[in-house]
């Protein structure tokens, strides 16, 4: 994977670890064992409808922690780390063992010979050594919750490290131990503030070095309350701690930084937790480049890379993608720290008109609704605000009144107006008679409204007073530096409790058992096999989805008795396996309208199958369907997520657009219609240059019943792909003129 | 306009101006006289070719300057701002003379009672007076070449205050004297700091308050060298004043804050100049959200909206644009002090692989060209850096290295590749015994160095010594706070001097007398009428382009006559004025293939028009065309910039997917090609589905020809609007299969 230097295991390099007896965990064992109520807690897919949360109270909080390699020897590597976890042993209040064969004491405390020797039984060992593995066995006998494993060397450095990676997580199972590592550092162990309050960012990475600066917002008064250096992921992985963070009452948001996700169904049911508990989770996923290009047969296979399925997977579950550090610095303290929005209106202050102009044009173009304000509001501003300034949103002062006793007046009004849920006020030019006080103004308005207010302090310098102490001082001032940040972390802001509102989680709907089509369905599949487009075709009839009328024939006579059973005028197309792009190929006739035209037809197809070599199982004769709107739908198996569904605009769009839309299942209706809506031809369902609307409902309605034999078939279908699927006008349903399955 | 706080005049207001007796400048009158050698500077358009650059040495370093309303008594507003001018022109060595009407001395210096009173002819009026226009009366006695004034207002509050402004450009225009204002400030007269080298930056703001953040970068060591405070542009705009920096050897690069443009011409003109000179030009321009709605019958009408063209324009002159004033900041002081590149290929180095591959990943998406370093270039790194870390770009150096001596080496390795232009080290977490020394190391490869070394500091402090002092302290390293700024300003840096080096002026070749087809195409016009599809195809073949066989007929007959000569199968179209949206009324009939059919066709057609009402001059019978790619070509009138050129991808496309690219002329065939590459559906051109590539050259000989009709009937036509061009299979052309066009 692009830029993964950390060694998460593919799911190919599993399937080769299995091969050489090793056996790696899977996304059931990473679940741990499925609480009672919601047992057999699997969907029809074989994949976990539960994650149980890992109890990391004593990680993060151990009473009693053992260093193994520990060293007090200057010069040595491991005297530095030995150093800083005696001080953080104090500051935790934990009792700390030293063990080392040779050494008697390490700074002064008793060194223990090896593990076995320890004195008591430690929730926590830390080891420095580089081989981890044998001292995992040791561990284990002496029933240690949580090893951390600071060695490098395993999948980060290629396959060979990567085998080493498969010993050590096979290790970890059978002792019953959790193992933060290997490749991970001393981040877990750093200090935080305690004199913060308020709610706090609890910060996920799988490099220390990326989530420096998220961890230094604790000098600009932010509060955190953990760090989980998830390093290689050989056990504990990202997660298990999104499921751990999103039950902690003090933690406000979850900030991570991702290279590459372990296992994709874990990390759905972790967001879902979050999302469920209504605790923002928010992203850097490294792989925006990644191409993910697959050999597939279908159009929608080629759709759909790798990260456009993440970034599906993270929306349908409402975690927050950004781009750089700085958005996730910006975006996580917000959304960690501000109350419920009571309205989603913003109003834009500034003592420019500028300035005013200039935000509103960048805010309402991300999406932000910008109110205007009432006319009797307009008015109240009015008494403060010369006459020939605009008031209505944005707010300009025009300068002066932030300079005296009308400056708190203006921001009160405004917070008191029931259509504004945040405001803005950007301080692009720092002059002190003036951003001072309006800076003070806004920290004593922002303790006494639930609103919140927001400023961007535009200099670029950043050591001035009125930013450092007056601002930076507030905890209930949300501060930014430009207006992109601000306006990405208030939209994610906005957008997140919108979601968390109306959240309903797919897993407590997903299908447990299989459907009566099921059992037809796995009679058609052909292990191996690229499906014919009539067998494809039943396949889709198994589930419901309505196909032409056809008939499969192998002779002129009965193409022409079919086309009369199947009515004029029809389409005849060469059907049979590994037959794709039968278009191209001349495979497929339409618009015939005699039985002549259908002889010929016949031989034309035959001929042409013989001479390209392609093996027929027959020749279908197919009702001729050409009012509606050409859609495709398919089916992709996604590495990390399985099976995935994408819909898009048929026809050559498919292919020169590449106008789709995808979601992981399981998901619900109100997803398969807001894959519609995300396409940029959406339009084109609502009817354009006269034509009729087209029939949603029944286009929605295959979307579910695609999804559901994607969870029913597993990983038996490889890539199913209805192209094109006419969807009908409105009341009139939606027909799969054709169809591509393979088998796995 | 959206968020336009200053009065730049809009076209329609000036029209009423123009109805009450008025005359405001016009972009004519805005570019002086032409200079000989390419009189008469006007293009077929009436538009000018060439743009003299205004003499403003004496505004910006005058010798004598007249303060009108000057005052020194405590309190009253005026007194800060005599203060200010006289201690200014302490600065620049300029003899400063009071005016005013009852005051002996000002500050200690004789006061005049009145302009005609002045001892010296001054180069520059600052005018504090409420009305500015009894004083430019007097001023225009005096001889005085420039005039400040600071009044507000005028347009800014609305038509009245237009009116007053309108006035006042008037006097100004009689006058002789430049005028800067109203509604500016103190800006141009600032302090700069002269302890800093390099090339600057020269500042454009229309709102004082949005230029601070860009004076402020003197702070962090970045030169500017001007800043011009357009205010409502009533004379001076900032076209004159981009031409003016684009001729100063000190200036590096010009920083634009634009919320209306005064004349789109005379900004071509100015970005031209700056195009030929090699000087970027970065603006910030309000109007995004813009909908430029226009009351359009024609789809290509529909396509662009106002802040599409701008956006545009911008591009064809190499105007980079950014969103934000942090963007604005970044960008313009590395395009001001970096030299040219000397290769494409960027490096990212960092002290994590984590870093590197985040970095690399927004770079690449980003467009940037990240090359993999030669094998002999990693084994010389490998000498220094870990076997097992990553060097082939990102260069990964794990940490250590960067702490002694060979830090130094690695990077000087890295410089010193041929295929490298860029290093890039983002070093997100600060960690003195590490960062210290890597920022110490990369200053002063840097100083040795052509290359252009970029550093992004990721700490949200931004207080550490390393940054304040080393890296703020280095001319040559260019230092960035976020990811996303430094992409942004590198790829526009790469981007501008590819740009510049190809650059060939537009305005060198655009027609200056009409052509053949002129006098064709204006006997066709019909002011205030839609011209009928058979006129509109008559203006398309006077400039040469193809229609298909076609007879316009008025009697079934008569139809059947013409099939039998332009050959079946033909399409019947009602043919009027005032006729648009044809297939929607029903009036269009394809693929008829015999008389009965044409009969039959011509009588429906007839009825339809009849109880449709709408007014036909007759049936056309056209030939029929299916093979090919259909594209939409249409000509616009934009307020700002007159005739617009836009291409987009035919048939129910252009109205779902607004897939389109537009022009501002004059443009040469680079863009117009350009302008299909800009397309989403491009690749429909090169071919899909096994369809034969399209006939690119004819298309963009199309584009040209529109170009040109625009040029030449200028105003007369509102707009032109083919749907669908058929562009046919590559040799053999493209036709116009339906064509309307509006004439004022």
């Amino acid at each position: 994977m692009l830029g993964s230097t950390h060694g998460t295991l593919t799911t190919d390099f599993r399937a080769r670890v299995e091969a050489c007896g090793e056996t790696p965990r899977t996304a059931v064992h990473s679940t741990a064992a499925p609480s009672a109520e919601d047992a057999p807690a699997l969907d029809v897919s074989g994949r976990p409808l539960h994650a149980d949360v890992p109890d990391l109270d004593r990680f993060f909080r151990p009473e009693s922690v053992a260093v193994i390699g520990a060293s007090d020897t200057e010069g040595r590597p491991n005297t530095g780390i030995t150093r800083q976890l005696v001080a953080w042993a104090e500051r935790v209040g934990a009792r700390i063992h030293p063990v080392h064969p040779t050494r008697t004491a390490v700074f002064g405390r008793p060194c223990h010979a090896s593990v076995a020797d320890l004195p008591e039984q430690v929730d926590l060992a830390v080891l420095l050594v580089a081989d981890p593995l044998p001292v995992i066995e040791e561990l284990a006998e002496t029933k240690v919750k949580f090893a951390v494993a600071f060695a490098s060397g395993f999948a980060e450095t290629g396959d060979e490290g990567a085998l080493a990676q498969a010993r050590l997580t096979a290790a970890v199972e059978r002792s019953g131990l959790r193992l933060l590592g290997p490749n991970t550092n001393l981040n877990a162990f750093q200090e935080f503030r305690e004199d913060l309050d308020g709610p706090a960012i609890a910060l996920i990475t799988q490099s220390g070095h990326q989530g420096r600066p998220v961890y230094t917002l604790q000098e600009l008064g932010i509060r955190l309350s953990h760090w989980a250096p998830t390093g290689n992921e050989a056990d504990l992985e990202t997660s298990d701690f999104i499921s751990y963070f999103a039950e902690r009452p003090e933690v406000g948001a979850i900030a991570c930084y991702v290279e590459g996700l372990k296992d994709g169904r874990s990390f759905l049911l972790a967001a879902d937790r979050a999302a469920r508990n209504g605790v923002p989770v928010v992203a850097v996923k490294v792989g925006r480049t990644e191409t993910g290009a697959r050999t597939a047969a279908s159009h929608t296979g080629k759709l759909t890379g790798a990260d456009t399925v993440v970034d599906a997977a993270m929306r349908q579950f409402g975690v927050i993608r950004v781009d750089g550090l700085d958005e996730l610095q910006d975006t996580a303290a917000l959304l960690a720290r501000a109350r419920k929005p009571v309205a989603d209106g913003v109003v834009v202050y500034s003592i420019s008109g500028g300035t005013g102009a200039h935000f509103s044009d960048l805010a309402t173009e991300a999406g932000l609704t910008l109110p205007t304000l009432s006319e009797a509001r307009q008015r109240e501003l009015h008494q403060w605000i010369p006459d020939y300034l605009d008031v209505a949103n944005p707010v300009d002062n025009g300068g002066h009144p932030v300079g005296d006793w009308r400056g708190r007046k203006i921001i009160d009004s405004i917070l008191a107006d029931p259509s504004v849920g945040v405001l803005i006020c950007p301080i692009t030019g720092p002059f002190p008679p003036m951003s001072d006080r309006l800076a003070q103004d806004l920290v004593d308005a922002a303790e006494a409204t639930d609103k919140l207010v927001c400023v961007i302090w535009g200099s670029p310098v950043g050591t001035e007073e009125a930013y450092r102490t007056t601002l930076l001082g507030s905890s209930r001032v949300a501060t930014f530096r430009t207006f992109g940040n601000c306006i990405t972390a208030v939209r994610a802001y906005l957008g997140h409790h919108r979601f968390t509102a109306s959240y309903r989680s797919p897993f407590d709907e997903a299908p447990r058992t299989p459907s009566p089509s099921f059992r037809k369905a796995q009679a058609l599949m052909r292990p191996g096999q690229q499906l014919s487009e009539h067998a494809a075709k039943q396949l889709l009839r198994a589930y419901g989805i309505r196909v032409p009328r056809e008939q499969l024939v192998t002779s002129a006579a009965a193409a022409v008795r079919a086309a009369g059973l199947v009515g004029y005028p029809v389409v005849m197309k060469a059907s049979g396996p590994q037959l794709a792009h039968k278009t191209e190929l001349g495979l497929v006739k339409v618009g015939l309208t005699s039985a002549s035209q259908i002889r010929d037809a016949y031989r034309e197809l035959t001929d042409i199958a013989r001479y390209e070599n392609v093996p027929l199982d027959g020749i279908l004769v197919c009702q001729m369907i050409e009012r509606g709107v050409e859609m495709v739908v398919g089916v992709t198996q996604d590495d990390l997520f399985g099976p995935t569904v994408t819909v898009g605009l048929g026809g050559v769009l498919v292919e020169v657009l590449h106008d789709a839309a995808v979601r992981v299942p399981p998901f619900g209706e109100d997803q398969a219609r807001r894959m519609l809506t995300e396409l940029r031809g959406h339009a084109l369902l609502e009817g354009v240059r006269g034509a009729p609307p087209a029939d949603v409902d029944a286009l929605v309605e295959v979307i579910l019943r695609i999804q559901r034999m994607a969870l029913e078939l597993g990983d038996e279908l490889s890539e199913l792909d209805i192209n094109p699927l006419m969807v009908l006008p409105r009341g009139q349903g939606a027909v799969a003129l054709d169809a591509l399955a393979l088998c796995r």
